[in-house]
């Protein structure tokens, strides 16, 4: 077990009605910027319910974060904080909306650095405007941590960067703000949970017990809820197990004590930036063809998972590993998630050159063990055809 | 799964040699009182080692803190808090030590209640002083909680009390503190873990899978390296992962979206202020006797558990429960833990008659469920024997 250290005060407040206690959470003086996405809270209960708790606070709405927030529709959020002397920031969406809440934040409060480099360069930030959550889709998990992942079009670049200063002060998750979603976004949600989990799960061993238990508890769940969250939209008690394993799988928990992969999302954050797939879709095809391709480096921990997970029993921990990642696949693929790149219409021929590329010219190597270089990243894209 | 809040803004620093990273934790200005036990941190590397973390620091020192931390004591405590002008308590300790400082720490900032109040009538707290911690025995999770217990000699009594301002603003945790502790301590802290895990988990099922396997999650864990754990002081990972699933059973997860008991606590509590039972050493019978005489409204959970850690496979769910309480008390056994007051040389009648005395005299009763009243306490305390 690795030395650690461990630091998340968000407060949660989570379950039915939650949205209600928004005032309980917030300052009474502070002019509020009401952050959003494409509008979809303005179809169920969610924009009237936070309006609704928002009602005497001073408000100023921004709609229109997209997917995969982009750096240019941020910049505009911070220009109208700076412009109406904004105190907190409210991120009511998923994990686009709360990365460039966080983004907006940092820029609104360091304006000794250039904005683009606090992505691209990881400047250090002084601090950063509070900012509170309500989620609206379980994924990322960023309404529980420090991480920020932002986009930039015009460079087809994708980064993320993290702080301690950027942690949400609280995150409202009520679980049906989730029944409207359609279905894709839940089976998006439950592969980023899982292989989130994964990124800190899948390595080599380090006795470190608990800690991995946390981590095929997440699994496990998502296993036993994911048909019932899919196909039922109202079944709160799936919805909120879902939720919450979303939340737990990146809240800085599986982390402790353990070695971390992470290959998996560098290489599918170039995938998103170069094709725009959604983060979820970007990852299952390259985790099931990286555990493959590095199927002799984890083999301890595929052995287990694929003992403690889906029972499998033979002798042969070679044979066992490489049963539990096919195991894994045909779990995703049960719940409508494609595992190849082709299925996305990507080329994987052409994604492979141009990620060595790029991985090629910024010296990037990935990996628990620093070894996906950028000709093994190439090979595992290819291998994800 | 119920609603729930859920906080902790605890920084944790854990791992071989982090006492020297106190200083990082620390403003420079501060003066500390350096709080302690019977002064088994001198001998071994603990007060050293404090100690030269603290060089530059104004540091008082307070010895002597009892286990079952005494409120005359910490009265004694609080006065030189405010004679020497502390501005921080650092605990080195234990969960006695640690819970001494949070109670030191409320008394400190509320002159406006009467200090026994704090823990007999939980009165409110405007406040309190900033503490931290280094811990030595890892047992009750006080490092990364907001309880505290506190007993008082003079009238046999023993409560917890708990408020968000007693958060410890960290705790540095180093398995390799415990080393030197008696094999007793670790036996007590591994039951105590096991215990704090069990009261939030054996109530009634409520749709809650993920909280339920991450319970699962600290029982297997700590199955597996008990013995590890007790037999070689020096085995760094099986000290590292008991340390780990001390703190993560009651920091406040497993109790997220679950119903709670708790009811063998109280009991516990009790047969302590009257005995000076150990609190482990309190609660190993006492939850013993309770699964067995709340097998009905337990067997579902218990009959979850019995297939899953101790693999139980009857088809009979009444029987599996049985089994499963059959195992738990062999676990605590195989440790050198007895589960019959008789072998404490309590007298089990006259403890049930006393403790039935007591509890209506209170006019409370405790469970999942609310219903085990003072006749139901002295059942189970009698069927302790």
């Amino acid at each position: 077990m690795d030395n650690f250290s461990f630091y998340n005060p968000t407060r949660i407040v989570f379950g039915k009605g939650s949205i209600a206690n928004l005032p309980t959470q917030l300052a009474t003086d502070q002019s509020i910027l009401m952050l959003y996405g494409g509008g979809s809270i303005k179809k169920n209960f969610i924009y009237n319910d936070v309006k609704a708790a928002l009602a005497g606070y001073r408000v100023i709405e921004f709609g229109g974060v997209p997917s995969n927030p982009e750096y240019e529709v941020c910049m505009q959020a911070a220009d109208v904080v700076l412009r109406e002397k904004i105190g907190f920031i409210l991120a009511v969406g998923g994990g686009s909306v709360i990365d460039a809440a966080k983004f907006i934040a940092a820029v609104a409060r360091n304006p000794q650095v250039e904005a683009w480099d606090i992505v691209s360069k990881k400047a250090p930030l002084r601090g950063a405007l509070p900012i509170g959550v309500v989620l609206t889709l379980a994924a990322t998990g960023s309404e529980m941590n420090n991480i920020s992942v932002i986009s930039r079009k015009s460079t087809q670049e994708k980064y993320a960067f993290s702080s301690d200063a950027l942690y949400p002060q609280f995150s409202i998750l009520d679980p049906q703000t989730t029944y409207t979603l359609p279905v894709e976004q839940i089976r998006n949600g439950l592969v980023d949970a899982f292989i989130h989990a994964g990124e800190q799960y899948m390595t080599f061993p380090n006795r470190n017990p608990l800690v991995d238990r946390q981590a095929e508890a997440i699994f496990s769940t998502l296993i036993e809820i994911a048909q019932d969250a899919l196909r039922t939209p109202a079944d709160y008690d799936a919805r909120a197990a879902y939720m919450w394993c979303a939340t737990q799988a990146l809240n800085g928990h599986l982390r402790c004590g353990a070695p971390q992969d992470w290959a998996t999302h560098r290489i599918g954050h170039e995938l998103t930036a170069l094709y725009g797939l959604a983060h979820a879709e970007s990852l299952a095809p390259i985790w099931i063809s990286l555990l493959r391709y590095k199927l002799e480096d984890k083999m301890e921990k595929l052995a287990q998972y694929g003992r403690r997970l889906w029972n499998l029993k033979m002798p042969d921990p070679r044979a066992l590993a490489g049963q539990a990642i096919d195991r894994t696949e045909a779990f995703f693929n049960s719940i409508g998630m494609p595992t190849h790149l082709r299925e996305f219409g990507v080329d994987a021929e052409a994604a492979a050159r141009e990620i060595e590329h790029r991985f090629t010219e910024r010296n990037v190597v990935w990996g628990e063990n620093q070894d996906i270089t950028p000709e093994v990243s190439a090979e595992i894209v290819r291998q994800a055809v």
